[in-house]
């Protein structure tokens, strides 16, 4: 479950992908509950049958969550979430979509705080027909070995 | 429900506050079972002990989630979001902690797209003692009046 | 969020309406995991098949409970629930139906205590083809103003 | 789990005692999730503290649904649930309170539909000190076996 | 709800058999939330489509707990569960699959504690088709009434 | 997440350990509204004080199948779960007892199938105090390198 990486140990265009997960009713259901955004594009199929998308849609903070969780596969201890940027929603996902998360390394800074370096990680998330449907960056602020 | 509201009806440094939301154990169980992070710092409490914080805490993607349903009071027809902008999780929350959202309108651009404008939101996120644990920028794509 | 209304402040045939939810089998799996209600009717699709209705139906129960959250839109600092009279459930809720809740002031009455008057809202629930599905009397205390 | 019986079985002043129920803070965040209300009363532990309850309270649909539930343990074929009449939410149940339902028979009227009685059952709702929490009427309609 | 039965009062060969449930989409989210096995088998509907059974099929553990629980009509004061024996999952269980448990005594036999005796309970959980899906055998320390 | 391991791979006496898991009142009250199992030993914590364990304790299927879910890190395509054997639950858990698991290869077996052999896993589960509190025997269906 660990796997400790420096800062210097990560590669730029370094790339990782992770299994899918399909999207239910389900995860829309309890979402809403979990949140308290019970807005009609995600829970009245009536209303939903009379906009353009035609269907109840997943929340965008649902989808953040999700892909969040599908890249937490190991812990690195020599590393910690600075922060997102960019976050944009670039497509609806449907209920029974099937999304999957691909991380490449786009940057490697220098930080102020001594011995330490910024990553910054392109979170792209595809449905099943690879069409982008959420995408980030996600920094992270590593230790250097060299520190 | 609805509250529809042109972008020139947005006014720069208007302020809204939503109402608190304690988080509890139990929003972190079904956190990570909605997202499958399971990591220690969220279930695992033994573990948590031998910590800095020593004791579990929230998941960043839950208070995002919740944080952003505190503010999804209305449904403003003539605006959606186009994204989120340096995300940050400033302090740990802590089970027990109670979340409140304030809303301070930031920035009002003129966008490409003829017809819409971009709103910034700094949303932040206080705990109980008023310290800072989430900060971002939402951006909305507003329509004109004037379009 | 808050919206005060003091007893003098109601109008006899005032209605309003909330918006729709769809109940999904996920609501349903997750009342019987909250009651304990686990009978057949509501758990058993091959059960049901066997029966008049063909499948299977939300609890009573779920019904009234997602009726009353939907009208709880605003919190009024003056008034409190006395009560609910005539509760019926009309036609049973299939899973993927749509349910919405209208409101109306049917009657205005003196309290015996001093400064108090009485309520009453008539809750009409109906599903997507307008089939009232479940009605009740909600039963208000409310100040009055010139308490 | 089917115990059928019949309108002339059931017998005036027959009582009947559940098991118990300790209603926790889970419930709550589960029926907020379910219902849509995440009233302050229920969901933000600071602002409670400044009401004179102190403390979180149950929502009145989760206690109504859970005493329900209570009861639900036989399936008698030959009885459905006609209506509930005078509920009343007597005291708050809070975080940890653990309640128990008493069903009496307090009326046995004949029904304009032929064949059929209405069975009045008292629902009682204590929690663990004694007090009465919630009551309501249960109507029955019964098949008669003389029909 | 309690139903007392001492070792004595158990009987080979004695059958009886539990109401149905059926398995949803809803309970095996839950059941990957709850135990963390996000495996794509039950959670990931592109992949299972290139395996040979095509689709989701629901945790073993699922199977085995829910069959348990519907087991659990009766309390028996003067029994506990020893332990399990011979756990097989026969067939896959798939989304809207409706399960039944068939239990049948299949051995008494003394104990080397004083006073009590092992029950054996065959456990054989089936479809909607009577396929066997899951066998094992439940092991019950009884007390003796002649002790 | 795959890790593919034929028959010959796998070592006699191996260990690995996974994880903690700290379980909480609402992983019990979740388990109760999946199974339908709502004995007063998990949800009655006054009934609980009455008895010699004190307190509400988990569900024997929820920490086997926690435990189960806490050894599901990777997918081995070349092994499938044959079975479990020897399940017994040795001690109580109790709610904010925090839960690992050791895995111990036992044995390497032929089987009849050609092509496969059978490995026994020995699952121990412990709490925070190192107390056994469940153990079992996994048998594995594995592919062989030779076959």
């Amino acid at each position: 479950m660990i796997l400790n990486k420096y800062f210097e140990e990560f590669e730029l265009h370094e790339v990782r992908e992770t299994g899918g997960r399909t999207i239910t009713e389900t995860d829309i259901v309890i979402h809403a509950g979990q949140t308290g955004d019970f807005f009609p594009h995600h829970m009245d199929a009536e209303w939903c049958k009379t906009q353009p998308f035609k269907q109840r849609m997943a929340h965008g903070t649902l989808i953040f969550s999700v892909a969040v969780g599908l890249t937490a596969g190991h812990i690195n201890e020599l590393a910690m979430t600075y922060g997102y940027e960019r976050l944009r929603f670039t497509k609806p996902v449907f209920i029974g979509d099937t999304i999957k998360v691909k991380i490449t390394i786009t940057a490697l800074k220098e930080h102020k705080k001594p011995g330490y370096g910024l990553v910054t990680e392109l979170v792209e998330t595809f449905n099943q027909n690879q069409e982008l449907v959420m995408v980030c960056e996600h920094i992270l602020l590593a230790k250097k070995k060299s520190a």
